[in-house]
C-alpha cells in the first residue's frame, strides 16, 4: 500500500478549514548575515512560528531545484516524481492558455532558416509585438485549410505555445528541434504506431507555417518541443475529500491548480487583493491556495530590497486571515529563490503550521535558521499536505 | 535491494542484548504550556536522555495517525505499508483469541433484524453478559451441525470474534454487512474462485445462527466483516537473528508480538511486575519488547494526571533496567495519545536510545521538546530497530 492509497482511504468531508499561504521563492541566503526573510520586519509571522510547529521542507529531494509545477504539486500533496508535467503544458498553462482534456500542446520558437538549415533557433530574439503579429497572421491563413484546430499563443520574443484539438492526437512525439544551430530543420517522429497520424498532422503544419512565414526576414520557420497531452492527475477532491481554491493571479498557478480540482479565486494584483478574495469566498471552501508571486519574481530579479518589502507586506496581512480563524494556517514556499542567486534554488523552504493541535517547539522566529530547529525537522514537502488534514482532524487512524 | 533484505543479510547472533520499552501513547500536546511527559518528574530518564541520543519519531509516516497494530509493527522494523494487518486478526489478537496458520477470523456483530431487513446493526447495544450468553449457545449449538470447527468469542456489548477452522478457507470475502440499518442481510461474496468455497460456509454460518437466535428479542442475527487469515510475517528471529521476548499483559500487545515469533512472558498488572518478569527471564533471550499500557488508557480517558503518574511510576524503575545492563535500551511510544484529544494522534513519539555507542547530543531532558533537537532528528520509527542492532553490534557492514 502507497501513502497516496492510504491518504485517500483516510481523508474525510469535515467543516474544518485550511489556509495555506505560498510566498513564492521565499528561502533565501545571507547577504551581509542575513536573508530576506532574516531581514524582513515580520512580528506576525514570528509570533506563529513561536505558537506553531516549524520546520524545513524538501521540494522534491535534497539539492534538487524545482520548477514551480513539481514544487507545488508537492505542496499539495501529489508526489512529484510520480506526477510529471510536461514542458508543453506547464508554458501552455503559465501563458494562461486554455487546455482541456483532447488537446495537445507544444512549445514553440520563432527560428530562421535558409534552405532547409536552421541558423538561428531564436529568429535573432524578434520583439513580442512582432511575435504577436505573427501569430496572428498564421492563426488566420491555418483557419482556412486545416480540418484539425490548430492556434498560436504568443509568448515573450521568439516563444509560443501552439495548441492541436481534435480526436486521437498523441503526445508520444519527439521533439521536432535540432537543438543545434546550422542543421536541418527536424520533423517530429511518432514514438508509438498510434501517434503517427498526430506526428503527419505537426509535421505538414510546421510546412504550413513556412510556407506562410516564406517572406518573413527572420521568423520563416518554427521549431517544437515538449509535446504534452493534459495529464490525468486524480483531483484534490477525490484524493483528500477537500473543496478548495485558488486564490491567485498568475496564470500558471491558476492552471497548475485548475488542473488538481481547484475552483480559481481571480484576485487582483496588490497582495492585500489575494485576502480581500479569500475573506469573500472564505464560507464557500475548505482549503484556500493563497499565492504570492512577488517573493519570487524579484527573488530572480536579484532584488534583495523589494523582495523583503513584499514579506513585510504580506506579514501584515497575517491578522487579516486569523480573523477568519482557520483551523489550519501553513506559511511556507514552494521554492527557494534567493536574490543572490537569481533563481530558484534547492535550498529547503521555511516552514510553519499553526493550529490548536500543532506543539510549541523550540523556534521562535520565522526564518530559515529558526526553522533549522523546529519540531518537524527537515521533511518532504509532500508531507505538508497530509500534516494540514491531520491538524484539521480530516484523516481517520490507520489500522486498528 | 530493499531495507529488510539488507537487514536480513547484514544481522547476525550475537551475545548482545536489547531491551526496548514502549511507554503506550507516551507523547502527547501541552496543557498549561507542558505535555504530561514534561510534567512528569522523570530524573532517570532525564539523565539517559542527556546521556544517550534523542529524536522524534514518526510512526508511519507524517500526519498519519496509527493504530497500535501498525504503529508496533513499525517498532520492531517492519515496514507498517507492507504489512498490513486485517481487522479481524487484529481484533481477534486483541479479545485473546488463539488463531493458527489455517484459521479465518472475522468480527462479527449481534443485529436485529425483521423478515431479513436488518433494522439495527448493533442489536440495541445488548450488555456484554447478554452477548457471553448467546455465544455460548451458538457454540454449542453449532458443534452438532458443522463439520468445520467454527467458536464465536463476545466481546462487548454486541461485538464478538468468528473464528473458522479447518482445510482451504480463504479471506478474499466481501464484508456481510449491509453498513445500513433498513436493507436486507448481507451475504459475504467470495472475490476468488478460491474463496467461493469459504464464502458458502460462512453464508451457511450465519442463516444457521440466525435459525438458532430466532426467537432472541433483539440479537436475532449476526453481521461479519474484516475477514483475515493468519498473516505470513517473517520473524524476528528470521529477518533479524533475534531470540526476542514480549513483556506484556495485554491480549492485543501479546497476540502481535507472537505473531512475529517472540516468546510471551506474561507479567501481573502493576508497572512493577514487568520489570520483575525482564529481571528473571533476561538471561533467556537477547530482545526485549516491554510494553506499558496505561499511559495510553488514561491518554485515551483525557485523564492528564494519572497519565503523569504512569509515567514517573515506569521512571522510578529505570535503575532497575539499568542494573541489568542492557548493551541498548531504546524508551519511547508507539504513538501519541494527547489527553488533550482523547484518542491516538499524529504526533511523532519522543525516541530514546541509550548504549555505549550512543552520541550524546545536545538534549538534556526527555521530553517532546528536548527530543526535537536531538540527534536522530524526525525519522521513520521503522528505523529504530536497525538503530538497536547497530548499537547492540548486531549488524555487520554492508558492502566492502
Amino acid at each position: 500500500m502507497d501513502r497516496e492509497t492510504i491518504l485517500r482511504d483516510l481523508s474525510q468531508k469535515t467543516d474544518s478549514k485550511i489556509i495555506l499561504l505560498v510566498m513564492d521563492g521565499l528561502g533565501g541566503l545571507p547577504i551581509n548575515g542575513k536573508t530576506e526573510l532574516e531581514t524582513a520586519k515580520t512580528p506576525h509571522l514570528d509570533e506563529l512560528a513561536a505558537k506553531g510547529t516549524c520546520g524545513l521542507s524538501d521540494p522534491v529531494s535534497m539539492g534538487i531545484t524545482p520548477g514551480s509545477g513539481p514544487a507545488h504539486l508537492s505542496l499539495f500533496g501529489y508526489d512529484p516524481l510520480k506526477y510529471i508535467l510536461g514542458r508543453g503544458i506547464l508554458e501552455a498553462l503559465g501563458s494562461g492558455v486554455d487546455v482541456g482534456p483532447k488537446d495537445l500542446v507544444a512549445r514553440g520558437n520563432f527560428a530562421t532558416h535558409k534552405n532547409g538549415i536552421i541558423i538561428d533557433r531564436r529568429a535573432g530574439r524578434i520583439p513580442t509585438p512582432e511575435n504577436e503579429i505573427l501569430c496572428r497572421k498564421i492563426n488566420s491563413s491555418l483557419k482556412q485549410r486545416k480540418e484539425i484546430g490548430v492556434k498560436l499563443f504568443p509568448g515573450k520574443e521568439h516563444r509560443f505555445v501552439v495548441k492541436f484539438s481534435g480526436e486521437g492526437l498523441s503526445d508520444a512525439l519527439t521533439d521536432a528541434d535540432p537543438q543545434k544551430e546550422n542543421k536541418p530543420r527536424e520533423k517530429t517522429q511518432a514514438l508509438t504506431g498510434e501517434a503517427q497520424h498526430t506526428a503527419d498532422l505537426v509535421n505538414t503544419f510546421m510546412d504550413d507555417v513556412t510556407e506562410i512565414l516564406e517572406n518573413s526576414p527572420k521568423a520563416n520557420t518554427v521549431i517544437l518541443r515538449g509535446f504534452s497531452k493534459y495529464p490525468t492527475i486524480p483531483s484534490m477532491q477525490e484524493l483528500f475529500h477537500l473543496t478548495p481554491a485558488a486564490v491567485a493571479n498568475y496564470p500558471m498557478y491558476k492552471g497548475l491548480a485548475r488542473l488538481i480540482g481547484m475552483e480559481i479565486l481571480d484576485a487582483g494584483q496588490e497582495i492585500q487583493d489575494l485576502f480581500d478574495t479569500l475573506e469573500k469566498y472564505y464560507s464557500d471552501f475548505d482549503f484556500f491556495y493563497v499565492h504570492v508571486k512577488k517573493t519570487d519574481s524579484y527573488g530572480e530579479d536579484g532584488n534583495f530590497g523589494e523582495k523583503v518589502k513584499v514579506i513585510e507586506k504580506t506579514d501584515a496581512e497575517i491578522p487579516r486571515i486569523l480573523s477568519l480563524k482557520p483551523d489550519v494556517l501553513v506559511v511556507t514556499s514552494d521554492h527557494s529563490t534567493p536574490s543572490l542567486l537569481k533563481g530558484h534554488s534547492w535550498h529547503p523552504n521555511p516552514f510553519l503550521l499553526f493550529s490548536s493541535t500543532s506543539q510549541p517547539d523550540l523556534v521562535s522566529a520565522f526564518s530559515e535558521r529558526e526553522c533549522s530547529r523546529g519540531y518537524l525537522g527537515r521533511f518532504q514537502a509532500v508531507n505538508a499536505l497530509p500534516l494540514m488534514l491531520a491538524h484539521a482532524q480530516k484523516l481517520q487512524k490507520f489500522g486498528a
